[in-house]
């Protein structure tokens, strides 16, 4: 997307030819920088210090991690190498292992002397796949957006809350939940984009807020606890919000605090609607609430924030009373009775097992 | 309650008999300390910069301003210009305009000379009434938890949420939401409190995690988003908050973000309780969500953290990108039909017309 009217994708092969350049993402959202990943080692700390975060963005990565290792060392054992290394780097995301299994499967079938080039090739088309995903997205959820904003009257946006980044900065381009928002604004439909804060980490604070400023769409950054009281007042049209794993009844689980915006959207008769990759949907799963684990995270991702000062500091401060212990459960999972349908590359779904199977009739054979 | 191990109130009269002590809530959740007040502009600034808060608090410490105003000046001049100076300081505190009404009208029928010992008499009766109103809260409440605690395992200890501060540092003592709390834990029933942290002020953590600590009170701070799962997983058994302003049809207003525990509280079938004092409820209004003004404030809340930094400094943060525009409703309205029981003084009512107008006909009879 846009960074102040320039075009960026988050990693791309760099005017050399011969290294990767990815958006910093350590420093959002006080700094836009970009970093040069010259061999497999630094792709790996790039993923693990989260330099490149979102499953899509660490899948590419990954896999031009396995490339620039290809270019320095293309033997078999290179190739175990890197994938085992950089698998290491972040060993529950699943876009990680498919994109490695993926490298690794490929280039063992290319002779030495071919590995780099094809390794590049498909890393290229990772990303590729990962955009084209991506813009079906957008396109299925803006004519969602596009038959809301006929029921305003002139001059009125489409009011969109979405919760946590699941924007253009998580993937390789459009993103995921703000796709839809992205084509909208493009073709001239007025948006504007409730961002949750999304505690602890601020995710829609830090990086939606900024990418959506950058690209030039309206958004007012609320505090998580706001978005029930601006649904029942009118402020908002609709939800879509990104998932992490959806199950093959169509329960999402996504950052924690989502499912209080489900029963909102419910309670004030509000569309909910969750944006995904098919990917992300885990068809061997019927229960999210039962059967998907939820990861505690350390408290002090709660009890500590950091940020800028007004001279210009990055310091962390303390904001818990002293002492007191601190909960930290990263993800909650909305079941699929509160949501309006799933944006799938394939079309807008209900949350339900016939629609997924319906439509993604490869992925049940597989895993039945 | 409990600072540990020593018994406090928020506001007494000190040991010379003559100045009035408070704790200095602006030095929180850092630094416990006493302020001394000598005068009615030492109360007026302690309303000001919220060196207290919390209606009942303020409506205590606005009493006690006029009796050092009466003992400075026992004129009628005097207790005018008393009761006017500390009315600006929260225009709009119910408690306050109350409580200065009262001085008033009580403190003109007095003769000049008897008006000093009668203001800090009127005082202490305000301070002694709050109390006596949590204290009935409390005993209500605790028959609640009472009865939950019966369906519990041997050690198990029941699970109570709560959102913002609606604790002893925001009266006189005792606190509303949390007076059933304090009870349950004194009399020996097994409690463990679910802390909101309450963006975008962060009572939560910072007030009400740092009482129910210094008290003694088992609790978990958690992100505001958390709740909803929590509930979702078992491993809540109740809530209660405290109110701002409650409708005669029970709509209750409270601190941005209410609204959503009640929903998930709802959809996973457990109580959601309000605890309140009768003077707020506001017999005059019918439909919260219309009729109730929700106050915008500054989006700076958001957007600028205060914390305390690991070397000891105080340092203000910023925490939303640059440049991205932010909205603060404080807060927000749930319908009575999500209240489970309003927890007042004389016993937990139905959050309906009917229950509270027969709980308290006098009021009704005064707005009809």
């Amino acid at each position: 997307m846009n960074v102040d009217g320039k075009k960026y994708r988050t990693i791309w092969l760099a005017a050399d030819g011969a290294s990767v350049e990815i958006i910093d993402q350590t420093k959002f959202p006080y700094a836009f920088e970009i970093a040069k990943l010259h061999t497999m080692e630094d792709a790996a700390h790039a993923i693990r210090v989260m330099q490149v975060r979102g499953a899509p963005l660490i899948g590419a990565t990954a896999a031009y991690g396995v490339a620039l290792a290809m270019r320095a060392d293309p033997s078999d054992a290179s190739l175990d190498a890197a994938c085992s290394a950089l698998l290491q780097t972040r060993p529950t995301a699943v876009n990680l292992y498919w994109a490695l299994d993926r490298a690794r499967k490929t280039l063992i079938q290319v002779a030495p002397e071919g590995r780099a080039d094809a390794a590049f090739v498909l890393a290229n088309d990772i990303c590729d796949e990962d955009i084209a995903i991506n813009m079906a997205i957008g396109m299925h959820g803006m004519d969602i957006i596009t038959a809301i904003a006929r029921t305003k009257r002139e001059g009125e946006p489409v009011n969109i809350l979405t919760h946590c980044n699941a924007g253009w900065l998580a993937t390789v381009d459009w993103g995921t939940a703000t796709a839809p928002v992205y084509m909208a604004h493009d073709s001239g439909i007025q948006v504007h984009v409730w961002v949750d804060e999304t505690r602890p980490r601020n995710q829609g604070a830090f990086l939606t807020a900024w990418e959506l400023g950058h690209h030039g769409v309206p958004h007012t950054v609320i505090a998580d606890n706001a978005g029930g009281h601006l649904m029942q007042h009118g402020e908002v049209d609709m939800v879509i919000t990104g998932t992490d794993r959806t199950t093959a009844t169509g329960d999402v689980c996504n950052k924690i605090g989502t499912y209080l915006k489900a029963l909102a959207a419910r309670d004030c008769d509000l569309p909910f609607y969750v944006a995904l990759p098919s990917p992300t949907i885990d068809f061997s799963l019927s229960d999210g609430i039962r059967e998907i684990p939820i990861e505690e995270r350390s408290g002090t991702e709660v009890s500590r924030m950091t940020g800028r000062t007004d001279s210009g500091a990055i310091e962390t401060i303390n904001i818990v009373a002293d002492g007191s212990p601190v909960g930290n459960p990263a993800f909650d999972v909305t079941p699929a009775r509160l949501v309006t349908g799933l944006i799938t590359e394939r079309g807008v779904l209900g949350a339900n097992r016939q629609s997924l199977a319906e439509a993604f009739p490869e992925r049940v054979r597989v895993s039945a």
